[in-house]
């Protein structure tokens, strides 16, 4: 009997966001079709509209309260598409040179919309028997195309910081013991867990180590080479004087792919000085992993093979749409041993993974389907083409800011080139105080402009006091008119730049 | 000039993910035409195949190794598509009662595209103008939507587990002071921090405290009432206790529809306790909170509008493609206290949010877009309808089991029904402890047997050591004849299960 009046109801149901077969049919065709003029009109576009948040607020509506009533779904969608298409910044865009952030691949793109329809929880292998399938082996593809031991563990994440902090986390069990789970940091008792990593590190380690618990101070940030690479000798001197403290070293960082430079840390060496102290070995590969494919990689960069596990973004240098960073472990056991709650023959047996035992996750999307095909779609001969185009290009454009005059370059490695513009009048003086402030204001403004006019999208790197201009290229659809172009686009909005600062008289003094 | 030989090349690079309009347009409108079929045929498709791992990885050749060639995209894509069609669980499917997995809605699963196709990085607000904006947006309507304060901050994430381990981080921070960021856990001194939550809590807090540094013994699990709703009396006991023993008390979790149950803590009497003990008081309604947004919603549940912060999870009773969670934070800044590393200045000004400020993640994808129209094409009096209809259903489906002979009914609540089959001749014998463990082993057998068959999908709760079967309903295809056909599935099993059990000997006893 019915306890409620209102349960008598419910003869058929209509649910408001049920989609009958045909429309579903004709608004996906209506979306791909709008996706694929993106993709044809990508060039012709502005990277960025460099609009003000009020600017794009006001054309959002953003002040609109949640609607009462639904709304046709091809009306929505329609102005979600006009929407984003006209206010977007396009990573994808050929002359988008900034951060690290890749053009979605069109065949990962249809990937997402696979991975939605299906929609398996890839936490448990029963929710998900064929996608968590298809990550194991993803994940062992990854392995390979890198030349990482592929019969470890792993896992897909959001992206670089989530990788990093798995590998992190992991590390800080792996040597600082199980109870570490359960007692906490404060009540394991003995001395203070460090960690080391260079000076170029990422931010990540920061974060991993404030949301660890063990506290920012924990980190050891030893310096850098003159090519901004680990000082290995002082990391041994950092490491010994900590021991002789009391404090317990346990995992060294070592980054390959710098984000300012694309700097690769002597990974072989740090290799070492991890067995023979007993450290966890973790790589920092989230932009730079992926160059390991080229069969004239540096051995500095190939050594990644020795970690103890190594974090790599997809949605970075293997072209997938956002989100996809993995972390591979060597031994899977170390994995589960920091995230599992479950013995291991739990529910179905050793032999199906539930990826909720190996991160911090529970419910988990299909982020692994994307990069399952496109690891088909191009094949590693592929990657290496597309890698290694990238790399030579970034050299290409090196060398045409050495040919330009008014330019100065600074780093060139992996695909990351880094240069500043000097006037004229300024190329004698620049080792002056006052000059250098200058040209920082000066590099600093040249980027604001690039960014507000939308012709071409850089960022920067500040190495020793210097504000530079940093160009990235993990793009298959940049090419050598662009890399040609950037050079002059930089002289033309730096000439411009510095007249308006001098006439306002910031150039002075 | 050329440094190396091989950087002469590139007259026109050519990519292999490259892809021109034509043929993202063809391969698109297919893909769409697959997931049309999918969407119409769901109700005929088995929910699951119930295959072992064995048979998935044969199907997957799953011991193939990385391709070193590519291959063509349609054919990839097609590969894809057969493999997953046969070889999944829906969770779309009417008759999949498991767990807490909603079906994607159509129109999120044409925004997942579309977020792929812009693919914006959600980190930084100039590198997603627009999207971020629609972030913001999307987070002041789900505050709007269960009736939390809309000006506070927010983020949207993978889901519940990181939702409320931000919430978690947060209050660590709030209540245990800027200080734990930099001197970690074990460099404060002061008494022990301490977490309460009931003893339905989701595992995700024991994540939590042994993620954040604090250790699984920092959390105390406060026994339950006959409903299993956290027992008020009893925290403010064991709050009292800690704090006599010189322990810090820092935070309180309410739980808003538990995983097992649905059960809702007594949200107003923990707000009030948070209030005079001064913790921060956080919500888990990864499931129930939208149940908030029900005119007729229990004041325990309307009460989530007191909290600090409150966890729910869009890809649950948002109906939302995986994956899609979120946190609102009631004080924005105590979000940016806990995880920003840059002034509020940087870059942009107050005004622009980067999300990297306000959770783990540097780079983030879009996974607010297909929030924002949902929310749009089912308005507020939609998402009141399906909600509602879910739980007028879950309530129908429990008469129907009181109604059935053999089954026992045992919890209603939320969209949660808990039952067990209890074959004829044992039902007066159920107390007896070689019986009621009998029952556990047949009922755990029954689940997995459906598990196999694939006609209806439970999963399980155990309460004061009983096994259940659960059968949660956040499904806007599910429908009367659906909840109507489960009670016969489960007898009609349950009576083939018992029987083969009993041949086999495991009856006996």
């Amino acid at each position: 009997m019915p306890t409620n009046t209102d349960d008598i109801a419910l003869p058929g149901r209509t649910a408001p966001l049920a989609m009958d077969a045909d429309t579903f049919r004709a608004l996906g065709h209506e979306m791909v079709d709008q996706v694929a003029e993106l993709l044809a009109t990508l060039p012709d576009r502005p990277v960025t509209r460099g609009e003000t948040p009020s600017e794009v607020r006001a054309a959002l509506n953003a002040e609109r309260d949640l609607p009462e009533t639904g709304e046709d779904a091809g009306a929505v969608l329609g102005r979600a598409t006009t929407l984003l298409k006209e206010h977007s910044l396009y990573n994808g865009h050929p002359r988008f040179f900034g951060y690290i952030t890749s053009p979605p691949a069109p065949i990962g793109i249809l990937g997402d919309l696979l991975a939605a329809a299906i929609n398996p929880n890839v936490g448990a292998w029963v929710l998900s028997p064929m996608a968590a399938e298809m990550e194991l082996q993803s994940i062992r593809w990854l392995s390979q195309l890198v030349g990482f031991p592929d019969d470890g563990g792993g896992i897909l994440v959001s992206g670089g910081n989530v990788a990093n902090m798995l590998g992190f986390w992991t590390a800080r069990v792996a040597k600082g013991g199980l109870e570490v789970r359960t007692a906490g940091m404060a009540g394991i008792g003995g001395g203070r867990l460090r960690a080391y990593g260079s000076a170029e590190t990422h931010t990540w380690i920061q974060k991993a180590a404030d949301l660890a618990g063990l506290g920012t101070e924990s980190v050891r940030w030893i310096p850098t080479d003159e090519d901004l690479r680990m000082d290995v000798g002082k990391l041994r001197a950092a490491i010994e004087a900590d021991l002789a403290a009391g404090d317990r070293p346990f995992m060294v960082v070592g980054t390959a792919g710098s984000v300012s430079t694309g700097a690769v840390d002597p990974l072989p060496e740090i290799a070492k000085l991890c067995r023979e102290f007993d450290l966890w070995f973790h790589v920092d590969g989230a932009y730079g992993a992926f160059a390991a494919a080229l069969p004239d990689a540096p051995s500095d960069l190939k050594a990644l093979a020795g970690a103890d596990s190594v974090a790599m973004d997809p949605h970075k240098w293997l072209y997938a749409p956002l989100e996809a960073g993995a972390v591979l472990v060597r031994d899977a056991d170390r994995l589960r041993d920091a995230f599992s709650y479950h013995p291991a023959y739990y529910h179905f047996g050793q032999s199906a993974i539930n990826f909720f035992d190996r991160g911090i996750q529970n419910s988990r999307g299909f982020r692994a389907l994307k990069v399952w095909l496109q690891l088909q779609h191009a094949g590693r001969e592929g990657y290496v083409r597309m890698i290694g185009d990238d790399c030579r290009l970034s050299r290409e454009l090196h060398r045409h800011v050495a040919d330009t005059h008014e330019l100065e370059p600074h780093h060139q490695s992996l695909s990351i080139s880094t240069f500043r513009f000097v006037p004229d009048d300024l190329e004698e003086r620049a080792g002056e105080e006052a000059v250098g402030e200058y040209l920082n204001a000066l590099n600093r403004a040249i980027q604001a402009r690039l960014e507000r006019e939308g012709e071409a999208f850089v960022s920067n790197a500040v190495v020793r006091g210097r504000y530079l201009l940093r160009a990235c290229i993990v793009n298959f659809h940049t090419d050598t008119d662009d890399v040609e172009a950037l050079p002059e686009i930089v002289v033309r909005t730096g000439r411009k730049v510095d007249a308006e600062m001098r006439t306002e008289g910031l150039g002075e003094g």
